[in-house]
């Protein structure tokens, strides 16, 4: 900004460049200042905050200069790619990050947990036969958790329904025998993309045992993704209570096949639809949660936890799901230690094993902290996308949540003001108790679900000062919980 | 999210997905509620605020469930492409632009304007040679207004510099007879990433002038952009008060040349770089404003202006910078016809001539308006990318912002937070009066310099959500400036 200043003072015509910026406020400092003096009218100890918010400054500046989680993501998706319990991957995503965290100068444990091993084998295969000699392939996933069709495929006429409401509402006569398709597409119209994803997820996750029930011999579930194109999402399915005779292949079927299907059938409700798959489910194995602490200096029993999830699904590379997440953590750990910043609080890192087809970290870790009476104050997870952050889901006891809620004015200046009410994610979820707060990351949502469990979920799908400042998002919120208790 | 009420009302177990999101919040119909309850406290004039947020509501299921913005960018990137002043892409956007304003039911003028006609030529050509035999290509891009190289291009001894500043410092006689390499990186501390694009604009701007003054053959500028990848950034420069005669040679190199080219400058000072460009700058030419009217029905003397610029720059298709905002302006008018929503004020929408290399549109327009004694109440513009929008900056009289600020509630479901005082945009600058407002809209900003003027600023850029998700942030700002006036 001073060369602008001193070339507009210096009388120079205002040219395209410098018209266009010149008048934009002022760098950070005019920022701290502003912040300092809104919060300065909320309470009477105005030092606090501007201590507070020089440390927030200080925690942005160091990740988006310094940073180190776009390197560790660069790494997760590169040199270990995509990590489902079981596999090769999960294996040296837990070696990597023990090794990371001990570099940190953390206490690192490997808490053991038994999770599902569901193996995708052979890529699947399917076509729409419209008549003798014709077929179009389309792309399509197995749905993790799904059984595989028999070695020849499976081949029958389609019956599609919009929801797995109507599919409940179905007369069983029409479904017997058939390949159900529910083709519900995500509605556009809500602004979260995540309340788009709720609308529909039942789909996916329950179609199979509600078709089955209504005689079908599989079904094919439309991609929740509101993009139109030939990337599959998959994600996790469940027969729920059926017995294993019952149990039918399940897979998602891309957005633009999805729409192919569904018009063929307008022009021809005979047509047949086949595919192939020979995805497995073996016995359970052993994994771990990889957990690095720092003891607080002045309240050590007083824990707040915080991560992401360690394993991702198996197509693409897990960036945004939740590489992002899993670097954003270990830049929060890296970031205290570069300030030299001793938190008063014990701050535990977990990279939660199994979130995606079965949640057994979370689960894990929650019942032994809870076997070892542990105070866990505070809990965030961060775990929807390495896009910009708007703020935080919030859920606990109410008075602690308006005291977090008083710091919102310390985030203005990071266009993070979504300080709300929400789910906070999944692996935290267990440690919820009547007297904490746990806390969910809420980045830009517009773009999750393009890539959300499909191959296009790679690192060249994050950017690099998005994924920094979450990093600085969430370590923000930690030290002030750190500082100031709950 | 009913499936999931129903499911878990039934006492389901519950399982990961539906955990996972059944707590989020429901729905926009309960959004609208917290607007009208928010807003009721700040006003007695509860209804109209209902209306309003309905109103918003209705927009934006309009444009997120029927929008056309993206079909329009699609087909200015596709079947237009970039479209330079005084390129046959411009002219092939100007007829588009007529068209589909006249289909959209609009009074369409077509105002002329004269802008600068530069061409960039043949493909540039630029290596560094460190030793007798030994050459490394870099991509280099001309930068626009820039003369050409001598046909067999240009060669010499390189110094470099951080800043300008730096080299306005410079001792005369370590420049002269060499090329001055401009290697200001973008600032990565600022949050938003136009302030980092302010801080080192100037070298791309003004290199070759201050450059010429200390006696080099010829300036290289490191791209504009905080992404370290091949592709280099165009843009305007200037050689502003200097003769033809001292007219040198400039040229931007991509963020990863600049960074090897830095490199090997250290091991070998004495290396040479070579280029060669035959970019050539014409007479001016013809061209136009097309602008779109829809007459008020009870105010026609008031004037709200938006619009964007259908110029780009003559690499990549111009989607962000400024596709979108085309696309974006042209959804304005159709939402409002797809409402049936009639202007009580004068609403017209500018496409403006010549933005990247002159701003003759913009002025001319403002100039025209003036000249008509039109009484431009409200202008917005909307060129800074077609990303989630954050909010708008406001300039103008103070009051007036005062009364805009106070709609800000009513966009807090749209996740618009920002509404602050700030550059509105180039475009619409001119217009400024001491009783108007101007607006820029304030897309999120970490990705666009990435793409910004160079080959990668494409279509598969833009998210159609972000897109239509600007357009109904526009048009929602100039409904309630339309309903209630400044």
């Amino acid at each position: 900004m001073d060369i602008l200043v001193v070339k507009i003072s210096s009388g120079m015509v205002l040219t395209k460049w410098n018209r266009k910026y010149y008048e934009i406020k002022e760098t950070f400092m005019k920022n701290i200042i502003t912040v300092i003096c809104c919060v300065a009218f909320f309470t009477s100890n105005a030092q606090t905050f501007e201590k507070d918010s020089i440390m927030l400054r200080s925690i942005h500046t160091e990740t988006l200069t310094k940073g180190k989680a776009y390197d560790w993501l660069h790494h997760i998706c590169y040199q270990i790619g995509h990590r489902l319990s079981g596999s090769h991957g999960e294996k040296k995503m837990i070696e990597f990050l023990k090794t990371e965290l001990e570099e940190l100068n953390t206490d690192v444990k490997l808490q053991p947990v038994m999770v599902p091993h569901w193996v995708r084998g052979l890529p699947e295969y399917a076509y729409i036969q419209t008549a003798k000699n014709k077929i179009t392939p389309v792309p399509i996933l197995a749905l993790g958790g799904s059984v595989a069709t028999p070695a020849s495929g499976i081949k029958g006429q389609v019956i599609e329904f919009k929801s797995l409401e109507d599919l409940e509402k179905a007369d069983i006569n029409s479904v017997i025998g058939k390949i159900v398709f529910l083709n519900g597409a995500l509605p556009n119209e809500y602004i979260d993309a995540f309340d788009s994803y709720s609308a529909c997820g039942s789909q996916r996750y329950s179609g199979a045992r509600v078709a089955v029930n209504k005689g079908a011999i599989a079904v094919i579930v439309r991609s929740l993704s509101h993009k139109i194109d030939d990337h599959p999402h998959t994600g996790v399915m469940s027969y729920e209570d059926l017995p294993k005779s019952r149990h039918i292949p399940a897979a998602a079927i891309s957005t633009k096949g999805a729409d192919l299907l569904s018009t063929l059938l307008v022009l021809n409700p005979k047509l047949e639809f086949y595919f192939k798959q020979n995805c497995k489910t073996f016995d359970d194995v052993q994994s771990y949660n990889v957990i690095g602490e720092i003891k607080g200096s002045l309240y050590p029993d007083e824990i707040i936890t915080f991560g992401a999830h360690l394993d991702s699904w198996d197509v693409g590379h897990g960036a945004h799901d939740d590489g992002a997440g899993v670097a954003q953590s270990l830049e929060v750990i890296r970031i205290f230690k570069s300030l030299n910043y001793k938190p008063k609080r014990t701050i535990r890192i977990v990279l939660f094993a199994n979130e995606e087809n079965g949640a057994r970290g979370g689960q894990k870790y929650a019942e032994e902290s809870k076997k070892n009476r542990e105070n866990q104050i505070f809990a965030l997870e961060t775990d929807a996308g390495g896009f910009s952050p708007r703020g935080f889901n919030l859920r606990g006891e109410a008075q602690k949540i308006e005291k977090i809620k008083m710091w919102e004015k310390l985030f203005t200046p990071y266009y993070i003001h979504l300080f709300r009410k929400g789910y906070p994610g999944l692996d935290i979820s267990p440690l919820q108790t009547e007297n904490n707060v746990l806390a969910g990351l809420v980045p830009d949502s517009q773009r999750y679900f393009d890539h959300h469990h499909s191959e296009t979920d790679v690192f060249d799908a994050v950017n690099k000062r998005e994924l920094s400042l979450g990093a600085a998002a969430i370590t923000s919120l930690i030290y002030l919980v750190d500082m100031y208790g709950l």
